[in-house]
């Protein structure tokens, strides 16, 4: 029992006693139909309101049109950034994107990659979880002969292209920064290690110390959620240390503010005695009355290579498999957390 | 030629030479046919490698287990706390969630609301972007046998349940608190009035200054952009005016960020000689170091019951259309861009 009465090919074919493959054939225009054929199935298809399934034409045909993007979450300016990126990009093309978060679980990952597959989507975007650990879901796409590009966090794939950031040079950029400011004891709030981009920002961070002639302590270095509460906190055990930081390199934003909000309160005053720098521009690091120094990733630009190599990918005729790896350059962007200058022109 | 080498059922078909029809209620398990062909197919399925797509189970079943959810901005945080709002209440009953943005355009909204009824969703729950002036598009969810869900931007058509926030309240709330701190000559920043949500507002704003014995002044509206420049420049023209008001009920979280900015710059002080409350309760309201009052919509609630409310309806057995109609109490939340007890405090 159909629920929603809609007319199939296997009505039409029933009801013309042909088969359904050659009622499909017919619908399709098929030149092995032939033409008396064609216009008897069409006749019927007109007369029963048959309406032909744009999907069903996709199972078909193998191109949908659509292409999916999963991100951990939807609300980070990074990634919205990024997806709009790819909207604008594969919009004037004909894609239509439609997006999935996963809240940083690998089952929902692998949901969502079964989802989008399902809706038989031309190509996957995506930035994994951190909880991810494996890759059979992403070889899944690959057997499935569905493009995959990878952007911002991956994993390495044997025929997955992806999009990156230079996640060293950001961390090294941003650590200079500081020093240039005149900060000896830079501490580092660095996420979680085990995810590639937060280990390569904090090499970066490593790499400028040793590069300007200071040890790296380890106890300056802080395991941190991207989130205020967890800023706070790491500001709060920060300044239980007897040789205090006078500057940190958060690799998070949400981090930063937190901490901000948590010096300030305790007196600390920023930049005079205490520089900080972010990671992602996110909107708010602008709005701040005390804007936050941040790195810029230029998301925007991340989607539209990430959908240039996605177009690169499908529009070869040859059956051949392009496995490109784009890594992009970050921009700091200095505001008042880390900004002395200003302070000695007013004092001038 | 098939790109992707899938083996279909019209491939069985063609080894067995029977019907493709006969192969997919084999496949079925269609005790119409007879148990030896259905054990002939599944040994042939097995044989060729065949997977039966779920997806084109779903579109014989007309259930995909898929519901989509199209939002003008994924990024604002109202939206994606509806999202995860759905996504939560869906999740235990298996339902995937995938997302789509209008950026405000209607035609965009269209092509959408194709895309999603091309993959076969189960619903639709959408927020209808600022362009739309038509309706057409939202029959035809209805017409394909689906289920259409509009949380908090809607449009009335017959069949079309819906989750909205009692804006008319929300705007009373926010300017009757401005006359209970004192301010006499409040502004109202209105955003697009030809929306529902915003002549709500507005008809709040004009309802509690009558009530209280103030005569609404029109030169005290300014149509505004949710934007930061929006609020900026609407602070500029409120200032030109010969009688300045003291306080201002934003219609947007982001005009009122963009008000308080330029006001300051100018010396006001906030809210000693101006109040302001802004709308939506965006995370950053709660950052400043100026926390900016503003009216929490509750989303994660609103997504949840629009969740429950497409839940009542799928899972009726029953062939009735459910039309219900969910309005949500808004809740202010005061912080010190309005709120003068905290001065009157520090004075004692």
């Amino acid at each position: 029992m159909k629920e929603n009465g809609k007319v199939t090919i296997y009505d039409i074919s029933k009801k013309l006693n042909i088969s359904a493959a050659t009622v499909s054939r017919a619908l399709n225009n098929n030149p092995k139909i032939s033409i008396k054929t064609r216009e008897l199935v069409f006749a019927a298809a007109k007369e029963m309101n048959y309406k032909q399934n744009r999907l069903a034409q996709a199972l078909k045909s193998g191109k949908s049109k659509n292409v999916g993007v999963i991100v951990p979450y939807i609300n980070r300016n990074f990634f919205s950034s990024i997806i709009r990126g790819i909207e604008e990009e594969l919009g004037p093309h004909g894609y239509h994107v439609i997006i999935c978060q996963t809240h940083e679980q690998m089952e929902t990952e692998i949901e969502q990659i079964n989802t989008l597959l399902n809706t038989q989507v031309d190509g996957i975007f995506m930035s994994i979880s951190k909880s991810t650990n494996n890759t059979e879901h992403f070889k899944k796409v690959l057997k499935e002969g569905k493009c995959l590009v990878f952007f911002d966090r991956k994993m390495d794939v044997p025929g997955v292209s992806s999009v990156v950031i230079d996640d060293f040079k950001a961390g090294y950029m941003a650590t200079s920064h500081l020093i240039s400011q005149g900060c000896r004891r830079i501490a580092h709030f660095a996420g979680d290690l085990n995810l590639e981009i937060y280990k390569n920002r904090h090499e970066g961070y490593l790499s400028a110390l040793k590069e300007h002639g200071f040890k790296p302590n380890p106890d300056y270095v802080f395991r941190t959620l991207s989130s205020i509460e967890s800023g706070a906190a790491a500001a709060r055990k920060m300044w239980e240390l007897k040789e205090k930081p006078d500057g940190v390199f958060s690799a998070s934003d949400y981090t930063a503010l937190g901490a901000i909000q948590e010096l300030r309160k305790m007196g600390v005053r920023i930049p005079e005695d205490f520089c900080i720098s972010g990671f992602s521009n996110e909107p708010f690091t602008k709005y701040m009355e005390m804007p936050i120094s941040s790195v810029d990733q230029t998301p925007l630009r991340m989607g539209k290579i990430a959908a240039q190599v996605f177009l690169e990918q499908v529009d070869s005729t040859e059956k051949l498999t392009i496995e490109k790896k784009v890594v992009l350059s970050p921009e700091l962007m200095v505001r008042n957390s880390s900004d002395r200058s200003l302070l000695k022109v007013a004092g001038e």
